[in-house]
């Protein structure tokens, strides 16, 4: 596994600064943006320098840290600030809507923050600290496991398509689908991607095909609208996505396109893997139907690279995420292994046994 | 109807050059590139200065007079003239595979040819030119005659999804897919419009919105990956497209992604239309596997507007056009009517008709 995939988020201690790599810019740039504050972060994670749902939950963990920096900063009593912490925390949970890992990071700080009723605000940054790096520690591993089991499914020589990224940018390193194929080379299986580019923001083209080269993957890139007839040729023999939320039946929110490719996948027989840690369900939603789905500027649709692909003023939708039927998934790849539909029952199941481990 | 729909593609008889608006550089620009060579207007072609099959056949006819003009200003004898005129014609027809537009406009002037054995080689390119002006008139005729079959398809307040571009810009003036379109409003209807960006090269975006806007129908641009979430939500309730080349049994070739589309469609139970005149039926191919589909450079893919969009090195899957089953086709609109299938027999029946006309 490439350093950068495990670097890209990085907490310097010594300065109380979150050093993301800014995804914006890639491939072209390899750049770093310090962030020293929520607000900052809040803004990083808007503008997506960082995204994939584990990564924005790995990087809200440090922003914890920063929001707690700066309530003990903060001229107040201990328990003023405590309240101070609570209100950055909140703002720093709505910074996206749609992956709920980051709602699931902001509470793992919340719980840990009620479990030390005592500490004084003053070490609430160190001890979130801790957290936040043994979430970061804790995804890595995850997903490991997570490649470990998605690996099994896929066959020697499978070419798989794979849309956005779900790969070591998207998480705290490895990745989640990508986890799944680098799972299977690691198995010893031969194994190439077809990576759509996802548009608008070309996830695919920017930062799969990126990271895959990196590791010297086999990649091929592919405009969204090919889908379907590359299926029809016989290139793809899995489709594995990752996934933003992820409701109690097994509906699926990902970036918008997913649902598309389930549909067409479901139409050529071709399996369809969501790959995702247990952080990504959301068991308080009892279907896909419930899921909030960002939309974010029309000009990310209307403008590419600061040039404009339309007329002036024309409209455009830019709905971020789609939410893919669990009807159309044959498998939800889990850390704790695979799971089949009904998902009711097999993601029940599943938190049974992340709780007890 | 918008001036620039029929002018785009203009004859200067004084010059006995050709003028097309170069597409490639809309919306930003509205620039007109002239052509003075059959070698010029095969480079035009192939570059997508100009393009949609019905828009290339009629700029092939007038290439074909500038083939005549240089085939008469060679010192020879007049049979060899005509041998020349048929050589360069030979390369005009090969200029692009897949649309059959190109090939049939070559063969009408092949035909012309035979039936004027004494006429001078030097006369050739006025007779050449009168053919194509009568084509270009011909093919704004035909649009009009789809535009009012296909219109009472549509139901007044219909939001209609399409792909690419097959507009004025696409034809010699009116549309095929968007003359559908147009023809629904000029029967009193309101209609609105989803414009698919259709990358690689971004023709929805770029050209069907421009049009669209100039003409005041309402259009929303939306990412080719976005067409089943904007399903599902039933913002669509019609999908019009053009065609490239349609085999005897209805199988249409039409840009990459149309077949995605189509497959959609069905899932949702949309009607699925494609709009085309019967110059884009290709009787000698029994189904659409026998249609060449063109491969274009990667590059179209992983670079955008001169950026790269992925790593240097990343290969691209770049076919120009997929095939749509005739399976998934609702109806072929053409000037003669609607045809319905199963389309081996409506597609013979229309051919009869247009025969005695």
């Amino acid at each position: 596994m490439n350093d950068v995939f495990t670097k890209h988020i990085m907490f310097d201690k010594e300065h109380w600064a979150l050093c993301l790599l800014d995804q914006r810019k890639l491939p072209e740039l390899e750049e770093y943006l310090t962030v020293t504050s929520v607000e900052e972060a809040i803004y990083a994670i808007q503008q997506m320098v960082v995204r994939g749902a584990p990564a924005i939950g790995v990087s809200a963990g440090f922003a914890a840290v920063l929001a707690a920096r700066q309530a003990c900063q903060q001229t107040q009593s201990d328990a003023d600030r405590r309240e101070s912490l609570h209100s950055l925390l909140e703002r720093l949970a709505c910074a996206r809507p749609t992956a709920v890992n980051l709602t699931w990071a902001v509470q793992r700080m919340k719980t840990l923050l009620a479990a030390n009723p005592n500490t004084s605000a003053c070490h609430i940054p160190e001890l979130f600290l801790e957290e936040a790096l043994r979430m970061q520690a804790e995804d890595v591993r995850i997903c490991q496991s997570i490649g470990h089991h998605g690996g099994a499914l896929l066959h020697d020589g499978d070419c798989v398509l794979t849309h956005c990224n779900a790969g070591g940018l998207a998480t705290a390193g490895y990745g989640t689908a990508l986890g799944v194929i680098r799972g299977a080379i690691d198995q010893g299986k031969k194994i190439s991607v077809i990576a759509d580019e996802t548009r608008p923001l070309l996830q695919g083209a920017r930062l799969t095909c990126w990271e895959l080269a990196r590791d010297a993957i086999p990649v091929t890139l592919a405009c969204d609208n090919a889908c379907a007839s590359l299926m029809q040729k016989g290139l793809v023999q899995a489709v594995v996505v990752g996934a933003d939320r992820i409701a109690a039946n097994g509906d699926t929110a990902n970036k918008i396109g997913t649902f598309g490719c389930a549909l067409l996948a479901q139409h050529f027989a071709i399996p369809f893997y969501v790959a995702a840690p247990l952080s990504t369900i959301d068991l308080t939603l009892t279907n896909g139907s419930q899921i909030p789905i960002e939309e974010r500027p029309a000009e990310e649709v209307t403008r590419i690279f600061g040039k404009a692909a339309a007329p002036a003023g024309i409209a455009a939708y830019n709905y971020a995420f789609d939410v893919t039927s669990a009807s159309l998934i044959t498998a939800i790849i889990t850390e704790v292994g695979v799971l089949r539909p009904p998902f009711t029952s097999s993601i029940a199941w599943a938190h049974t046994v992340s709780a007890k481990v």
